[in-house]
């Protein structure tokens, strides 16, 4: 255990720590923010009335849309001059959240990420490959810190590049342990197996894999194909990247780094809580955040908590493992996306109609997504390279503006009527 | 100035501190490094005998072939438990150097950075826009943790995805200060022209380029296009990464950080030291190193001393701007390729000859690379697809093996005999 001292704190004190915490908090945000003071201020919410964790019910929900109201720095609590670390939620920027970090920040990130990392049983003797993204995105560097703060060998190689040198790095450098998203694992396990090298001729003993929901058979795949023990993380950037919750050996449960994080879950329809063991949306409030402190953020992310107490010792409460969204946002490789914006990147290209729909799916463990777009009659049954530059500059468009890389089909006016009898343009057809 | 003590330091003093870290390293690499030991006991060098910085002569170098026969870790001069980060010289593994850094190493790579930040300006009201790569390559987290000593707030925008979102980045998060490879920062500028953002409607104030070669033509440019002062920074991840020394706002030279590297000019046939002034090659020594120590190591890159002070107040020696390279190493937008590279990865796609020219151009600042190859008579005369089906092979083989990204043309058997007169396979057409 990294900080044994709170993991395995008793619950009364968790309690009476969160309580403490929640309290100047309040008082924080309310000083600092203007968007609480007013929706405190709506409700004649008294911000020094709060004696127990459990009045948090009478605070109100933050949600994304409040979030992108304030765009860029509006939500930050302190001065700019004390941020010093600027990450967004998503890898698009008009669209995205843009949250900032000040030093403990950074210090209480770095300790959450190190407890994910222990728990797995990597220590100071392990060289670690981190391929989440370093950028923007927090994948890459929330696990770094953690990593540094552990003593390991920090083995920074992103997610660019191509696969075949992740794999190169990982059997030269003696990787032990890999971290990055589900998907990507996968894509270096066949990769691996093509370019014939047996994983068990590697150093590999372990894996973190998140930022995208990922299930039971999929973590059995990664197991056998790396010859690992796998361990699902949990984090978004809005709340502070990697690191909210984690897996211990027993796997049975992400452990929610409570003195850091106060957690519920509501019926996302009437946004009551519900109790242990029904599943529902997750919210989160920060109660030691500085730099973008958040009040019962809905995220929607679907999954339940779990009651009774963990063999590992940890006495922090566990939620269960993520098993969708609550919304329509699309999860796709790390990367969070609303279908409204792929209508808005497809609106920019001209001669294609904004009737598509996205499909989702998941090949050996990969996620793929097809976006099919109906186009003009005209164009349709004009020549082919007025087509594909359609299809080329439709491709830009949803790179540029989203980050997106999908397959792009252009089909005649009026195919896709039978799919689009339902409300949702996206059919998610993964496992 | 970021450390007055050592940037401003007495120039006998500073040769004093550098003596008395010569020998503890020396003592080190003897100690700790089968190499030196062997090299070190060849010449029947006493590691005790050393007196004066200046006896430094009495050394052997250390080249790049040297540090590659130790692939991955035989350099380190630690345990491996005591590494905390591992780099590498270049986007290749099999061919490149991997560097190992201490917790020691990473606070003083860190304090340089935030040496070259301070002599440009940066402070921690600055938002710092870091648009080299994170990765494996060391231009991205060299600068990350000097900006973050600094107090800046600092944007890992990275060098991937698309450029109009950094630029999207740049405007929205009120970037003052990028960093990048200058070609990079070209591409950005011309990217702004076109999106028809005005350089002055942002709050953009500085710049610092380095991973390669640029000269006085190309300053002119970016501080005129993206509105900015541009600054020269200089370091190679073999000795540390970028922070091996940085220029001043008299932009005359850039000084060395001597209290942590001792820099020499040799002329590259004869290996004999060269007075101030005169150009030849760069040779570093690092004296605070524990991970990966180098002694009197070529670094192929070509500048001089320069005499007299600065009006800076640095006492530290200046270098010149990188004039090229000693050998036929390309610099390649922050990529490092011999042409024997190239030729290994070409032999991999059959039905090519391993005859090949590398044409390096600068178009409006950005470099560009075409390979031209010559492919055997029976293809060249086949049908159109299998000519394509080549290209993408080698296209791949080229990014898989090598990172590297460029036009490839296939010609006619025979028809590079012109260019191939004389020994070398580059023509290096830029600036």
């Amino acid at each position: 255990m990294y900080n044994p001292e709170f993991e395995s704190m008793p619950r009364d004190e968790i309690e009476q720590l969160q309580t403490e915490r929640l309290q100047t908090t309040l008082n924080r945000v309310y000083r600092s923010v203007a968007f609480y003071r007013h929706t405190f201020d709506a409700i004649k919410f008294d911000v020094d009335s709060v004696r127990s964790v459990r009045e948090i019910r009478r605070l109100p929900f933050t949600t994304r849309e409040d979030l992108k109201k304030s765009y860029p720095y509006d939500m930050f609590a302190v001065p700019l001059k004390d941020i010093v670390r600027v990450h967004s939620s998503s890898g698009t920027t008009g669209q995205s959240v843009v949250v900032g970090y000040t030093k403990n920040d950074i210090a209480h990130w770095a300790q959450v990420t190190a407890r994910a990392l222990a728990a797995a049983g990597i220590n100071e003797h392990d060289f670690v490959q981190i391929a989440f993204d370093y950028s923007l995105f927090t994948g890459g560097f929330g696990f770094h810190y953690g990593a540094e703060r552990i003593g390991a060998s920090v083995i920074p190689s992103s997610a660019h590049g191509n696969i075949a040198k992740q794999i190169r790095v990982m059997k030269d450098y003696k990787t032990s342990a890999l971290l990055c998203t589900p998907s990507y694992a996968m894509e270096i396990a066949y990769k691996m197996k093509e370019m014939g090298i047996h994983p068990e001729t590697l150093k590999l003993r372990c894996g973190l894999f998140g930022a995208e929901p990922w299930g039971a058979a999929l973590r059995a795949r990664l197991e056998e194909m790396l010859h690992i023990d796998a361990f699902d993380v949990y984090g978004l950037s809005e709340i502070m990247g990697p690191g909210v919750s984690s897996e211990c050996v027993h796997k049975n449960g992400l452990h929610v780094n409570e003195d850091h994080f106060i957690v519920e879950v509501i019926d996302p329809a009437t946004c009551e809580p519900l109790p242990a063991g029904a599943q529902g949306e997750l919210v989160f409030t920060t109660i030691t955040k500085e730099g973008f402190p958040l009040i019962r953020y809905r995220t929607g992310d679907r999954a339940s908590l779990m009651e009774g107490t963990c063999p590992c010792g940890r006495t922090l409460v566990r939620m269960s493992r993520v098993a969708g969204r609550t919304d329509d946002l699309i999860i796709y490789k790390g990367l969070k996306v609303y279908p409204v914006q792929i209508e808005e990147a497809l609106l920019k290209a001209e001669n294609v109609k904004p009737r598509y729909m996205v499909y989702l799916d998941q090949e050996d463990g990969i996620d793929a997504m097809e976006i099919r777009i109906e186009v003009s009659d005209a164009l349709f049954n004009d020549e082919l390279k007025n087509l594909l530059a359609v299809k080329n500059k439709v491709a830009r468009i949803l790179e540029e503006d989203l980050e997106l890389v999908a397959k792009i089909t252009l089909v005649e006016p009026g195919s896709l009527k039978g799919d689009d009898g339902g409300k949702s343009r996206v059919v998610d057809r993964r496992a």
